[in-house]
C-alpha cells in the first residue's frame, strides 16, 4: 500500500481488437468500482485505426507461417489518436506489451507501476497482442516495457493486461476495501499467507482451530505467522530459502 | 498439439461471484469460438447457493483481520449441484483452485490439463477465489489442483482461471484457427519465439529484414531459428541454459 494521495489525472488506456473483454472488469468486483470511481480507463478498438488505404489490422508475417501479424502501422496510428486527445508527447507514454520475452511479472513489479502511475509520472498505454504477436518494429519503436505473466502462451493479451492491471491497482490507495488488505497479502512479507477460516465452525466434521476461536490475540498472531513459514517452506521452499537469509 | 481427436462430452464448470467477467471470453476470437462450438463451459453464480438460513456466500474470517472469507458449506452446494446435474460422483470432478501457494502453472500443466481434458477423464471445476479467500477446509476436502499464475495477488480468481483455461485450450484440437500455431509457439521447443514482421515492408524508416522477403526458405528457417535462440539468451538466459543442456 502506497502513502501519498492519488492522482486521479492519471488514465490508463488499452488498445485492443476485443474491448469487450474489459466490460466486467471495469464494473465488478473490488478493482472495477475503482475504475469507475478513482481511475480514468479507456479501452481503444483497433479496428478504429485502419488506414484508409487498405481494410483490416493485421497482415500475413514475412516469410511465411501459420496465423497473422499486427500492423505497426495501425498501432501506431492508435497512439498517435491518445497523444492527439491527452495533448502530450510520447515520452509521457508507458507503452506496455506482454509477451514471453518479457520481465515474468511479479508482486515487486506490481509495485513500481503503481508507484510510477501514482506520482502521475506518465499515462500507461497497454497493447494487446492477437494472433502471431506484433510487428516487432512497432515493439522498437514504441514499446517501453515488456511483461510476460509466465511460462505459456495465451489467445490474446487481454487477460494477461487485466491481469497485471488489477496486480498493481491493488497498490493504490482506496483500491481495496480496507488498508490492511495488501499489506497482509502474500508475497509482501515475503512469505505467502496461511490458511483462513469462517463460519461454520464446524464443516463436515473438521472443526476451526480452536486457538482462532478463543480470543487470545498474541496466540492467534502466532499461529498465523507460523502457518505462513509453514505454508511457504511446503509449497514455496524458495521464498522460504530467501525469507530465512532475509531474516538472519 | 495432441493429435487424437477431441471428446464432446467434457464440460468445464467455473464457480464465481462474476459470472460477467467470463461473458467475452465464453465468444470472443479463437478461444470464444471453440467454447461456443466445442466445448461446454457453465458459469455458476455462488450467490444461487446460499443455504436458506442466511443470506450470502462469506463471513469474517475466525481470529480476526480484514477482508472476508467464502464459506466453505456455500462452495459445497455448488459442487453438489454440479454432482446432481451431472449424475457422477465426486472423484469424477478435478476441481482446481487458484492461489499464491500452487505450482506456478507453465506449458507443461497447460499441456497436461489439455489432455486430461481430451481423454474425459474428469469434469473440470474453477473455483475463483474472492476476498481473503476460501475456507481452508473446502480446500482440504473438495480441491485437486492448486496452480499459481506468478508471485502477484490479484483481488479474484476469475482472470486467473480465464488465463489457465486459454492456455489449456489451445492444445486442443481445432481450437485455433490453423493447426500449425501452438507448435510454433514460445516454450514448445523450450525456445521463446522470435520476431515477426508484416507489411508495411518499411515502416518508419525501418525495412524488413531482407532475407524474409527474398523467398528462399532454408535461409528464412535458418535466420527465424538464429533469433529465437538469440532473443532466448537475451531475454530468457535461463530457458536458454536448459535447451543448450537438454540439446547436447
Amino acid at each position: 500500500m502506497l502513502n501519498s494521495t492519488f492522482n486521479v489525472m492519471n488514465k490508463i488506456w488499452v488498445i485492443t481488437l476485443f474491448p469487450q473483454f474489459f466490460d466486467a472488469f471495469k464494473s465488478s468486483g473490488v478493482i472495477g468500482k475503482f475504475l469507475e470511481n478513482e481511475v480514468e480507463f479507456e479501452t481503444l478498438y483497433l479496428g478504429d485505426f485502419s488506414p484508409k488505404s487498405f481494410k483490416g489490422v493485421d497482415s500475413s508475417p514475412y516469410g511465411g507461417g501459420p496465423g497473422m501479424v499486427l500492423r505497426a502501422d495501425v498501432l501506431e496510428e492508435a497512439i498517435k489518436h491518445i497523444l492527439k486527445t491527452e495533448k502530450i508527447s510520447k515520452d509521457e507514454l508507458e507503452i506496455i506489451y506482454t509477451s514471453p520475452r518479457g520481465t515474468v511479472f511479479n508482486n515487486d513489479n506490481a509495485k513500481d507501476l503503481a508507484s510510477s502511475f501514482q506520482e502521475n509520472r506518465k499515462q500507461y498505454v497497454f497493447i494487446c497482442g492477437r494472433y502471431e504477436g506484433i510487428d516487432e518494429r512497432f515493439i522498437e519503436q514504441y514499446v517501453t516495457r515488456i511483461y510476460s505473466l509466465g511460462d505459456y502462451v495465451l489467445s490474446g493479451g487481454e487477460l494477461a493486461v487485466m491481469t497485471i492491471t488489477d496486480a498493481m491497482l491493488r497498490f493504490l490507495p482506496k483500491a481495496l476495501g480496507n488498508d490492511q488488505s495488501a499489506i497482509c497479502d502474500s508475497f509482501e512479507d515475503g512469505l505467502i499467507e496461511g490458511p483462513v477460516y469462517t463460519r461454520p465452525s464446524n464443516f463436515n466434521g473438521v472443526k476451526v482451530p480452536s486457538v482462532l476461536t478463543e480470543g487470545n490475540h498474541k496466540l492467534i498472531d502466532e499461529f498465523n505467522q507460523n502457518k505462513k513459514l509453514e505454508f511457504t517452506k511446503k509449497y514455496r521452499p524458495d521464498l522460504y530459502k530467501t525469507y530465512m537469509r532475509n531474516k538472519v
